[in-house]
């Protein structure tokens, strides 16, 4: 099968000769790719991993796969076979992947060094995104959708009307991040909200927020390119390098409501905490959406005591927020043009490194999401 | 006017000279005290303030009032004489005073040099608790509880049953602060709870905590003889330098639950943020009680991320607080027999300096709360 793959640390390259995946599993579904977006955890995989991926040579903890495995975790494609016991989609369903796995999986697979484990607390707790286990098909767990197909358990299926487009189906796992981000913030129709950040997963939260009728939505972000791409979403942009004071010039802008009531964290440096903090009003909260490194910020704990803000953060998100996400695309809340503005390049599985991966090294802030296609079904061309 | 009163820095003393209070505005009320606790943030303002209080020779921003003021704001009464506008007291009615004090204050003053100005941002959105000028009756804004009466306006009393104890109502104040973080908590009948600190606050806490219907409460306090007093309130207690990783302990106390739904760091210390922040479960909550100076503590993004926990923090009360606190007192929902529990001494204005601040600073652990009363009503041998 033809796949853009990890074979090993410093080692994603495109063949044509990866194992075919099958349904090894009575509830697993075969499905042909229509698209799959490169991540900045790909990348990130590449450039500093194995992260989530199998160490050379070994085996995933929550699977017992070994590499080489096809990469990409943010799918949209075409059921073609279904196992015996499949009863939530069917052949030719267009389905989205929700590619997160939990202990809830082990049971797919014969080879899991967890098999006779009891499910973690936060499993137990019905919490799978935060998973003690987790892992990502794509990443390590079972290959991905930078493939001709990939086999996965109906659990993680949404199937999704065919009147929506399967590139921009391969957006709702970026936009799943954010929408669990915004839930898991109570952020309320009405509400302003300041994004740090105008990367993917920032503008993702953007077209989410508004989505949930935010009155008013901020992105501070330093690149100039990227706050065009922010702009052109129809949200006011700011640049913090512009200000002396940064931070009390972000506060201002929701006139008379001393700060937004949500700020959310898309960069994950110290300078984007303290401004998340404080440009949050009374009871506002602060939600961290990126990934910190395990070293330590300086925290005050009166500067949420005494507005009595929330300080929070999301982690991945459930098939419930992919359904979400469908039914906000199909219904019009999230617009289908807004999603297209993040689609800024779209490529052959062939051309996934050079035209994808390395674009998106070295044009970092041209660049939002990257599309690949096996092209199955002549979608480069549709 | 008899009266134990903050004279200066370091000087507080009874006199039986102080200006007698008076309905200066329609609005007022007069009281004759029955019963004040002494607050740590009393002995505070004497060890290291003035931190509430005006400077020696100054006015205070609020009221324009001068030192020497008495102190206390733990206060119940009975009311004496009303303003001509007062509607919601009336002379003989039992009361308790919310002691806080805010931009809605301010135009009793004549003096205030806060007069002219608008509303801060936070009494603007009826946030009065988090008012940037915010001061309390007894602590320097005018003349507190430590006399034999005091004026304040109608809108801080609240009429308390004649059948509820006037001792135990001033234990209203003290109840409220932690009413109020319980509310800020978000906490539910059936959760867990682990507070930290086992002082008046964390005590207060634990009978807050019982009437929301705590299905569990642990109290991690060093001090043996305050862990006896939290015992002697039913609940459990555990004592940190027992062993060698406490927050792996704590965290195991509510079986098969992954740590307690909200912790309340009643103390104020790093090992108190740590253990509140990480003895919580999945989406549980850590509420600061406690004032912090201005150093900032190590905090890592991810310990609240990857849980889906909040970090949040509860600053005073409002009058509604009270009214609830009052409610369940008298409904049984926080047992009278609980609050007498907190109830460590009862003493007259008199020896308010030797019998109650000085016992408070020399003897801190063996008290919880000292009562004192200018004897009014012979309170003392009611
Ligand atoms: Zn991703
Ligand atoms: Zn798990
Ligand atoms: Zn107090
Ligand atoms: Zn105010």
């Amino acid at each position: 099968m033809r796949a853009l793959a990890y074979f090993k640390k410093g080692d994603i390259h495109f063949a044509d000769d990866l194992p075919e995946p099958t349904i090894e599993n009575d509830e697993e579904v075969l499905i042909d790719v229509s698209w799959c977006g490169i991540c900045g955890t790909d990348l990130h995989e590449y450039l500093d991993g194995p992260i989530f991926m199998p160490r050379d040579g070994g085996e995933h903890p929550l699977s017992g796969k070994r590499l080489p495995q096809p990469m990409g975790h943010e799918m949209s494609g075409i059921v073609s076979k279904i196992g015996s016991k499949v009863t939530k989609v069917k052949a030719g369903d267009h389905v989205v992947v929700e590619a997160g796995c939990s202990c809830l999986d082990i049971k797919r697979w014969e080879n899991s060094s967890l098999k006779t484990n009891a499910a973690c607390s936060a499993c137990a707790k019905g919490m799978v995104n935060c998973c003690a286990h987790a892992g990502f098909t794509g990443l390590g767990v079972t290959g991905g959708g930078f493939a001709e197909r990939v086999t996965v358990s109906q659990d993680h299926c949404v199937v999704i009307p065919k009147e929506l487009p399967l590139d921009v189906a391969a957006l709702v796992e970026p936009l799943s991040v954010t929408w669990h981000a915004a839930k898991i913030a109570g952020f309320q129709k009405g509400q302003t909200a300041c994004v740090m950040g105008a990367g993917p997963i920032g503008l993702a939260a953007v077209l989410v927020l508004k989505g949930f009728g935010a009155s008013k939505i901020v992105v501070s972000e330093l690149a100039s390119i990227r706050r065009d791409l922010a702009s052109s979403l129809g949200v006011e942009v700011f640049n913090p390098a512009e200000h002396a004071d940064a931070i009390e010039e972000l506060r201002k802008i929701p006139v008379g409501q001393d700060g937004f009531d949500a700020a959310f964290d898309c960069s994950g440096v110290k300078a984007t905490f303290d401004t998340a903090l404080h440009v949050t009003t009374f009871r506002g909260v602060s939600v961290n959406v990126a990934i910190w490194g395990n070293k330590p910020i300086d925290y005050h704990p009166m500067d949420v005591t005494l507005k009595e803000k929330r300080l929070t953060g999301s982690i991945g998100y459930t098939v419930e927020d992919f359904r979400e996400v469908v039914e906000a695309i199909h219904s019009g809340r999230i617009p289908l043009q807004d999603c297209r503005q993040l689609i800024t390049g779209k490529q052959k599985l062939e051309d996934g490194w050079e035209k994808g991966f390395l674009e998106l090294m070295n044009h970092k802030e041209t660049n939002v999401k990257i599309l690949l296609t096996p092209n199955n079904h002549n979608e480069l061309n549709a």
